[in-house]
């Protein structure tokens, strides 16, 4: 990279603006958030299956020093459209999907440095059995992992797990507290630092007195222990969540290390951003670790001419119903039945009044339609620029207290192979993006601070609370 | 290879004798069977935390033509041994121990042809996001997965995963009958085939009439569906299991392509294959659908001395005290207060006279110590010689009805090298071993014969009876 001081931002020259963290946010499935794009010629989505479309993709984001592989998943299908889940089988929404933790352990042994991050939800793992899967990939991988936390917000998805319906939200996030404490108990309590010996001369493999069963005792779990996994380079992988409810903001407080949002824009980041890191702080963490990531889709050109071509050529292409399904799944309404071109003001009787103001708030237009709602909310997330104006408009979002991006895809590997070649240089410029991946675990290069050098997490974290809890278990 | 006449075995030559499968048996753990040998100095396997460990043996095993990685597991402690399990931890004896199936699917990358089988019990994984894992590493492994069917015999296996203690033997087995019931729903019946279209040209990307809910109800599972995986190239994986209770053999020879026999000497395998092979006649099955595998751990040399030094060296480093943790915890016998010097005589007031009536048995002395049967009960898992006496012992076994093995190791990878380098020509010269992958999926490789050129279970199989079975459930 050039360095010379005419193309360095005076902001980064100073050392002032910290770098961005780039995720690329993706699932294991062909239609992900950008409805019917996956139809466009040179989209190679539809290859989910297969290893090596996920493999070439990998390398191609670590080569670029992306900081992680961002899987999104669902356990079951998003709620009717049309009064079922035909059309989502008909557009591929998200449906068929593939576990993403089984592809990102298939991925380890093809990339080195990048995260790999993969949303669990509690219904689907029971936390025993998933804290020694997450154990064991935190050690093939060199401590690499993530985990993005959700409780499920779709029905099918707790039918899927014996449930009747969908848990109310708030005991979801009960049940996820429980959750948590069980994984931690297990990968910060259980097995003491310089536990694992492995002495040839003595034959001590391990310290038993170091080793601590659990005895985990909750309304939902009963775990016994030991945790059968010896300590992950982080133990605790990198946590990751995006609640944005209420009692989401407040769990996202006390637990996580990044949360996803996808705010309308700066002012919302500035207000969003600093009420969770207050939060935060009344849980006695540090603002500071948390980290934002926003998510966008990046649309580029060398000149505006050329991005307005190739914004009206995405848009060409664009599924509405498919959007529309994505989004009503998301809230709970059934747009299936409409023609898109309804005006959103006919919309009365739908029933979901609190719904449909947010939609019309959205839109901001006297008379918009139902195909104006749809893509207003994909615009909202969208940076359609030159790599300049991209590049200023990442640091108004990065001023307002946002820490880095979710690259949201209309293509694979298309939408990255834009992003890398088009703005990735001009944010190089400007030293909003690293050139080379800082040495040690994914945590490390993500903050760099806390206890052994940024490996684990700090004392400050609700998890720390587990570590030597069981010193006084008696080993049997 | 050579294939000269006069090096090509009479029964190899007529085509009489078929190949022997030849599987390595390995666990995630230091220590898996052969207690005390990872003191050994070229004993690797204590780097199990390690892929590039996994890795570099994966690549070996597959250009020596293994059938199989054949990953054992436990999802708990052994029983207790010296009235705890502080002896476990100490020896390293499969604790701690990584998830097979994460670590198989890093492997999926750096492989092309062998067979990724996984042990995986019922107790540990709900079938819904079981299902949905294994449909996952079938797609990205091109369809090489193998799933070990357990029940998890060890209370504190079942203390891991909310139950006070272990499950009575045959509840289990109810249980695991269910298991299968709901998982080969979701692999076989839920997506018809061709439901799959990816038509860029229309949009549809899956036809939703050839796309059915399953709608399981069971006394432990209530599971909606869809599947949420497109049918993978085998559906349901091969499938292995071990269970040698009269109630195992028969879930054996209703489900299983594969089993994994302990037997001790060939009469014994000729009786035990027979049965099981009548038994599956019995439910509709052709005996010749279910493949024996034995477990051996082989010792070579080019002379007999050879041969003798070498186990000899090997027993010398064996732990007498980690071999009877392990017999004892599976037998459900604490053998270690014990000294190993004990003779089995004094052993009556154990109260599990069963056992060591069987323990006097497998010894076959006048006066048998516990260290004689701990050592006999590894001995009659040994095949030491040259490699023709190996190769003449292989076939006293395969023409007692075994159709494999399933090779133990004492050291990673220095049995595998020595079976390679020594005794897999011999092999070889006698058509007893494969020199070249057939093509297509690994139940292709292994039977050849079924649906889709074998790829899916023949009709006989029970999994078959969900095709088309919700056919009739109303799409949504």
């Amino acid at each position: 990279m050039s360095t010379a001081p005419s193309t360095v931002h005076p902001a980064a020259r100073s050392g002032a603006r910290p770098r961005l963290l780039i995720n690329a946010f993706l699932m294991n499935t062909t239609s992900h958030i950008m409805g019917g794009q996956w139809r466009r010629q040179e989209a190679q989505q539809h290859r989910f299956n297969e290893l090596q479309l996920w493999t070439d993709l990998a390398r191609q984001l670590e080569q670029a020093r992306f900081d992680t592989l961002f899987f999104a998943d669902v356990v079951g299908l998003y709620g009717d459209y049309d009064g079922g889940w035909a059309s989502h089988v008909r557009q591929g929404l998200q449906v068929p999907a593939n576990d993403p933790l089984v592809l990102l352990s298939a991925l380890a042994g093809s990339t080195r440095e990048i995260g790999l991050a993969a949303t669990s939800s509690i219904i689907q793992s029971h936390p025993f059995h998933f804290a020694r899967q997450i154990s064991t990939l935190d050690h093939l991988s060199g401590g690499r992992v993530a985990w993005n936390i959700v409780t499920s917000a779709l029905e099918n998805a707790h039918r899927n797990f014996g449930a009747d319906g969908l848990a109310e939200h708030d005991q979801r996030y009960e049940w996820a507290e429980e959750y948590l404490d069980a994984v931690y108990k297990l990968w910060e309590g259980s097995w003491d630092g310089g536990a694992l010996l492995q002495d040839k001369d003595t034959g001590i493999h391990a310290d038993p007195q170091k080793v601590h069963k659990i005895h985990h005792r909750g309304p939902r779990y009963s775990i016994e222990g030991p945790h059968l996994s010896s300590p992950s380079p982080q133990r605790t992988p990198v946590l990751f969540q995006a609640g944005s409810s209420p009692r989401g903001q407040q769990f996202c407080a006390r637990h996580a290390e990044g949360t996803f949002t996808l705010l309308p824009h700066p002012q919302a980041a500035a207000e969003y951003t600093q009420r969770v890191r207050t939060l935060a702080e009344q849980e006695g963490r540090s603002g500071a670790d948390l980290k934002f990531v926003q998510g966008f889709h990046i649309i580029t050109g060398s000149t505006e001419a050329e991005v307005q071509r190739r914004v009206a050529d995405l848009d060409s292409t664009i599924d509405v119903h498919a959007l529309l399904a994505h989004i009503g799944g998301g809230i709970g309404v059934d747009f299936g039945g409409l023609d898109p071109d309804t005006p959103l003001a006919d919309l009365q009787t739908q029933g979901s009044q609190g719904h449909l103001e947010s939609v019309r708030r959205f839109a901001g237009t006297q008379d918009p339609t139902l195909r104006d709602f749809a893509l207003f909310r994909t615009r909202a997330n969208q940076l359609a620029g030159t790599p300049e104006q991209i590049a200023d408009r990442l640091e108004l979002w990065q001023d307002a207290g946002i820490d880095g991006i979710n690259l949201i895809n209309h293509t694979i590997p298309g939408s990255y192979t834009e992003f890398i070649d088009g703005v990735l240089p001009e944010l190089r410029r400007r030293g909003l993006a690293q050139t080379e991946y800082a040495p040690g675990t994914l945590r490390e290069k993500l903050t760099g601070t806390g206890p052994d050098d940024g490996r684990l997490l700090p004392a400050s974290h609700p998890a720390a609370r587990f570590r030597g809890a069981f010193a006084d278990v008696p080993v049997g």
